[in-house]
């Protein structure tokens, strides 16, 4: 149950301090953020929680972790459910506040006509730059991919592993730095599907690309770490 | 004796770095560092000072982390005053030192009518982007609450300690990245106390919201981390 | 084999999340990530792909780096144009998925009369800010020079090690900090080469110099290392 | 003799690094790194010199540093005059690589008239900002001061010494992140010399204040640490 808390904080974390920074600070006029704020931001919410309540539930805040843990082995199936279920309830939450704080501003209203409504992902005319739907699928399948990868080996029982929270924190931040323009960057179907409930419309129609992409790109990560990586030899 | 020289010197560079970021450099023409700036500055304060005096005294610099760690049973309530004052001292010294320092190039005066004089935490008219006071104190109240919660955690004796002057020192990076135009974000009693009597005024007056909702979140975080998240084996 | 296939894997994502976040995000209008944004973004793939697959490969991800160490009398020669080889085929691998994303945007094709087409390096009027043929071969020797001294040292057996991820990641963040606009910054030959390949024309004629002064430099950093710099005690 | 050679590296790659990015990358038009990106590029050659290097000569670069340790009881007085003498030497061996590189482009001549001429430091009309000698000198006393408290504090016996590199660097970041539009930033005599002597006229007039407060604030920091904040107690 104490994973599952862990998950739920966590994956709060994850969407109020990435999404909430893309909402509040990213387009101030002249001194905001702008997208290499929001990457930072994605990747520290992860970087400061592994470290948090990584000791406890292993620290996914991430359905696509979940299942890609699983593929290599490292996951039970039977967590799987209550883990993605704490997920994305913890993305709700988190999305919930930010909606009430940021309806403190005159004039905040959501308006999800426009790409990235509300932090949302999106494709074709919902991705920010404006790239198809068939370049959104590979970035976000190839970018889950190697953010596994990347978690699969800095967890390997061979590696340097007490990094591990930082070289995966970073990894989230550096796939933000690549991939908004793209998608405005899932690799996180929690964060999408949370982004899109509040924005309600082709955002919400969209989310479907963001929960398959992910998934598939982390399943197949774990299959090419377990297959082609991994030394299979005792510690 | 030692401990409490630690904490004024730690909340001294804390106020400095930060407050002293946002003052000479974030609104530079073209060049200068904006929120991102500042807010990586507000981070590497805390990050530096843990590492240089975290063996010291604990590495506070704020009186809402002293409350919180308190109400976590990781602190002795009869520290608390002593801690606080300390960090006010510190703090006041610093924006002293800015004021000194800020006030010898020509047409540098604080103007309290605008929001952030002074590098100054405010709400409604005095929040940078216009945020209500409802706003504002929720956002103070959620982020002292996480900024607690990865504080209790990566100081957990289950955890992977000695990274914690890293993930905390990047939270408050993180907590700047999100919440500049809301607040100007506090998070820190004694930051925005020593701020808010250079700037007096509004920004004077607006202050109790940066005393009330940073200690009120980390109370809460004290318990929620006792209650659902710590493991009470011995380690 | 494995440790191929980290080589693979660790160019890859070198290429498509440096190169990557310079096509897709450096120039997006007010919101985009700039050079400092594309600095970061290469130097976190080589520090996260470190902690991933770096204890199965060593993680050079670059020629210059193989050549170094082979300098420095760290790596078998008979190793050299094996990883040589994985890392150039995870270069184009990642330039061809990055064509393919970038082209699902409307009015995205390769000019390569222009300085920096998709990401190539290059010199004199291929230079980013025209700088000489001379100056950019100083600038791209000497850089990776410092990049092989950082990387020998901070791997040396008497050296902190395990922090080596993080300070040879980072200093290549330094060194696109320091010269994107002079050469677009290779101190790669599997970088330059991959997206040389992609723009064809003047920026792949100019590749030479990106094989060339990489190299030398980092043969000279290894010569240096183990005469001025190496303890030759036993640990 | 290699203590002397890696402080001739590692100040060589402070002055390469950190003037390099502010004279080629910091006003580039619309994709420039700003002064965050100068700030996070001298941190960045101390944090990956220290871990490369630090094991050899403890890694100074910078002769405030020398003479901090030295008045902290850390450093012998009769190493500081070699010391010293070879950071000067690498600096101003930088500082000409600087130059040959830089004067690669049309148009790029010294013009010493100006504020930054050269990556210079000043005060006065020498200042980015036009900040009064008065406030040059306390910025640059109390910039030093504290870098040192983190030096001495980061490799304290008692502290978590192996994360000094990050702290340690991370802090040169943070003070270039306050005070680039004060002073220019030095806290640091060699890194002023080699640029004010390439630069000449009031640069080099002014250079004397930036030898004489960061020293001094060196030498005030090594008798606070000793005196305030050091446990005398065995380890």
């Amino acid at each position: 149950m104490k994973k599952l808390f862990a998950e739920f904080f966590g994956t709060y974390w994850l969407v109020f301090g990435g999404c909430g920074s893309a909402l509040f600070a990213a387009g101030f006029p002249t001194l905001g953020i702008g997208f290499a704020g929001v990457a930072l931001a994605f990747g520290l919410t992860v970087l400061t929680m592994a470290y948090a309540v990584g000791h406890i539930s292993g620290g996914h805040f991430n359905p696509a972790v979940s299942f890609g843990l699983w593929a290599g082995g490292r996951f039970p199936a039977k967590d799987l459910l209550p883990y993605i279920i704490s997920q994305c309830i913890g993305a709700l939450a988190a999305a919930g506040t930010l909606f009430i704080i940021w309806s403190g501003k005159a004039g905040n209203v959501i308006d999800n006509t426009k790409a990235g409504a509300f932090a949302s992902n999106g494709f074709g005319a919902f991705s920010p730059d404006g790239y198809s739907l068939q370049s959104a699928f590979i970035a976000e399948f190839v970018l889950t991919l190697f953010f596994l990868l990347v978690i699969l080996g800095a967890t390997d029982k061979f590696a340097n592993g007490r990094f591990a929270g930082i070289a995966i924190g970073l990894a989230l931040t550096l796939i933000h730095l690549i991939s908004i323009p793209i998608t405005n960057t899932s690799v996180n179907p929690a964060r999408s599907l949370s982004q899109a409930i509040f924005a309600g419309g082709e955002p919400l129609s969209q989310v479907w690309l963001f929960w398959l992409a992910p998934i598939l790109g982390a399943i197949v990560a774990g299959f090419i770490y377990k297959t082609l990586l991994q030394n299979h030899a005792e510690a």
